[in-house]
């Protein structure tokens, strides 16, 4: 039993502009390159793939504020404005001098935040003629917010989702198929990336790499076909910072402003969305706040990997991207929190991160169960396994400001509720869940090469 | 792509009584009977099961209104006011003349309406002294909704889940253990009833009448322990109230007033809840709104039962309750929607349609799934099997005011999500799922008994 507060904005206040981090950085992210040419990547280089529109956004470093079309900002209210929550529960069950914040992405109809960009990308085809996209999906989060916004655009989608997950977790294919898309195993005979690799070994279970490079396949050899990607890329970020301009107008309700922000990292884009916002202040020097990457400690792109040029997949199809990177041939343990699977960090983040703006925190998958199910027990609301990662390192945070008897403001984002992820609650609750350790010879593998 | 719009109340206006109807109604439920003695059942008959508060509220037909306390009210802000919704996307796709707006269940923490009744009745047991609860499960709902409840007031549950959804639904299963219920397969070796059945019978797969058997034996041999039930009964339908109350302020800000308000309906507690509110005015004379029950075609106790006096379980430990019933023995078909899957309707519903204040129809399996695949496809939310069959009803009254060429306003409850039953979705999109018919010899047979 504890007081309980949410920060609710009206449809109104819906922000009607994302902000593009990118246009007020010191220091630019330096260019995407071409492998073969060594030339920096212009936006037409994304044209055969992606939506003009989104292909600009993806280079664009000078406009501060890019308009959402209102057809966009119109299906944003299907779930926005998303709540903003003081965890009462979570800080007393801490008895934390910290006041603790989360902006609860879990509202939306497929659970997670993810398709705050899924819906532009859609539409910004739509509207440039496309009738087809592709894409890939790992556990199935991002496919799932993609086959929701295609459905409402009016699109056919075609989803490449990973062997293993497509057996195993038969939920979220269901729901990309209720909401219309097509959901083929991957690897599948409908490509020749496809049907390669099931000649030469007929029980692989798949990986995202192959799943990408399927994708990308269909999507060019398909007429009015463009791919779409749901982390990682430049646009992605943009469209996830209405998290964090909703959370800016929250925080001032609550009349209180975040001293440390929070959010789990995969490829970035729910990091981006809640923190890039607040960026902004340090960057003009008005503030001086605390902005925390949480990852999987099986995946330390950012505690442990290495600022260079590398691959955004493992087929190496992708520009040459700078960024914190644990090597695009790295191969993350099995983690239930399959978004956070990525070997490396978009490119804004990593220059961020390379210019002191960030901070990153590693957290090993018991840690961040235990953090989920304390949070499920004094706030309600199940997790995703991605934002128990969040949740964690927020709690780290307010135990450290009790030990310092210090009164922090803490922000974090819950990027998903975890209701489609029970089975490996299940795990971690019966005793089955494990570590995974790397040693630096293992990272160093992958890490150093290129 | 469609216009959206909610509407959203503040924290503020989340109501601070519930609405008993049957204070207002001009013919009175008839009383609950004692079937030994045949004496009608007073509130301290209930004290060994429930406390006192909610014995009260039972057979309380005086007092309107009924406070909701302070900390229950607190409690409801996680996940209240929930939004009034106008279905702008399904209304083109029907091409209708009719408005229609829903209340979105879906949104608490546990995904359906179940935790407004499951708040109030941990939180009086609770304050009365009790440190531990059971009750029994079929599909899970109502069991995850009290896990919550009773983790947030700090008392023990024990639940006893039918063994064959503890089997086959293991991730409601998880959602309880989660929020630290302990989870029994019914039948079980922890209660006298239980025992007998497995040593007769050890491959039984259990049944929602067993495991109600078990939870009241287990009740009432703890000392301090209470037992819940979730629908039928008169104190969860006032609970329930919460969800019309809301609604009827929301209407205002819609500026509408509803021509139909629409629920599913199992044992009657989200229905009772979206309509009630409404009813009142239906009762004093100033609307003449129609409120229909959505039933299952193969449980029919509003459209094909009788009114009688009948036992609220198959075991017969309740008392006699006045009801719709197709009979305590009627055993209903394995469908989807395992919440409607009820013999009977509690008694203030049962009076109020034999007084004609509601209408009642009822849905195919096939239907009600073929209507939740449009709302996800219009609306975004997957639905809960359950609530397919008030989406259904709606589409019915929708097309026939498009016939008819009028305008109507139709409301309905959208009782909960569909994400932990995606599983029924994949039998319904891959043509396995079937219908269930029941000659009218079978209805017979359990409903003319007694």
């Amino acid at each position: 039993m504890h007081k309980r507060k949410k920060f609710i904005l009206s449809e109104k206040e819906i922000p009607h502009q994302w902000y593009n981090v990118a246009a007020e950085m010191k220091n630019k992210p330096q260019p995407y390159i071409n492998a073969t040419t060594k030339e920096p990547i212009e936006a037409k280089d994304f044209y055969p793939l992606f939506s003009k529109e989104v292909s600009r956004q993806e280079v664009n470093q000078t406009d501060v504020w890019i308009d959402i079309p209102e057809p966009v900002r119109e299906e944003y209210k299907v779930y926005r404005p998303s709540p903003l929550v003081r965890a009462y529960g979570l800080e007393k069950a801490l008895d934390t001098p910290a006041h603790i914040y989360f902006k609860n992405e879990s509202v939306s109809p497929v659970g997670s935040h993810k398709l705050n960009s899924a819906l532009p990308q859609a539409y910004y085809n739509k509207i440039e003629g496309a009738t087809n996209i592709t894409t890939e999906t790992g556990a199935g989060q991002w496919g799932a917010a993609l086959a929701y916004a295609t459905n409402v655009f009016d699109l056919e989608l075609a989803v490449y989702m990973v062997r293993v997950s497509y057996e195993q977790k038969p939920y979220r294919r269901s729901m990309m198929q209720t909401w219309g898309a097509q959901v083929i195993a991957s690897p599948s005979m409908s490509t020749k990336t496809g049907r390669k690799i099931i000649t030469e070994n007929p029980q692989y279970q798949g990986s995202l790499g192959t799943a990408i490079s399927e994708a990308i396949e269909l999507a060019i050899q398909t007429p009015n076909c463009k791919y779409a990607l749901g982390s990682v890329l430049n646009h992605v970020s943009l469209h996830q910072t209405i998290i964090g301009l909703e959370a800016e107008k929250q925080m001032e309700m609550a009349e209180e402003y975040p001293d440390i922000v929070i959010g789990c990292f995969g490829g970035g884009s729910n990091f981006s969305g809640i923190t890039f916002p607040f960026i902004r202040y340090n960057i003009n020097g008005t503030k001086n706040t605390r902005f925390i990457a949480a990852e999987p400690s099986s995946c330390p792109k950012l505690t442990r990997g290495k600022f260079r040029y590398d691959y955004g997949d493992q087929a190496g199809f992708t520009p040459l991207i700078p960024m914190y990177t644990l090597g695009s041939q790295f191969t993350p343990s099995n983690i239930h929190a399959g978004g956070l699977r990525y070997h490396g960090a978009g490119s804004i983040v990593s220059q961020l991160m390379k210019d002191g703006y960030i901070e990153a925190t590693d957290i090993n998958q018991i840690d961040s169960f235990k953090a989920g199910v304390l949070f499920a027990q004094t706030e309600g609301i199940i997790p995703a396994p991605e934002s128990n990662h969040a949740i964690a390192a927020t709690i780290h945070e307010a135990l450290k400001a009790k030990e310092e008897g210090t009164k922090k403001t803490i922000l974090f984002n819950l990027s998903g509720h975890g209701l489609v992820d029970m089975a490996s609650y299940d795990k971690y609750l019966s005793g089955d869940l494990v570590n995974y350790t790397l040693t630096e010879e293992t990272i160093a593998k992958s890490r150093d090469l290129g």
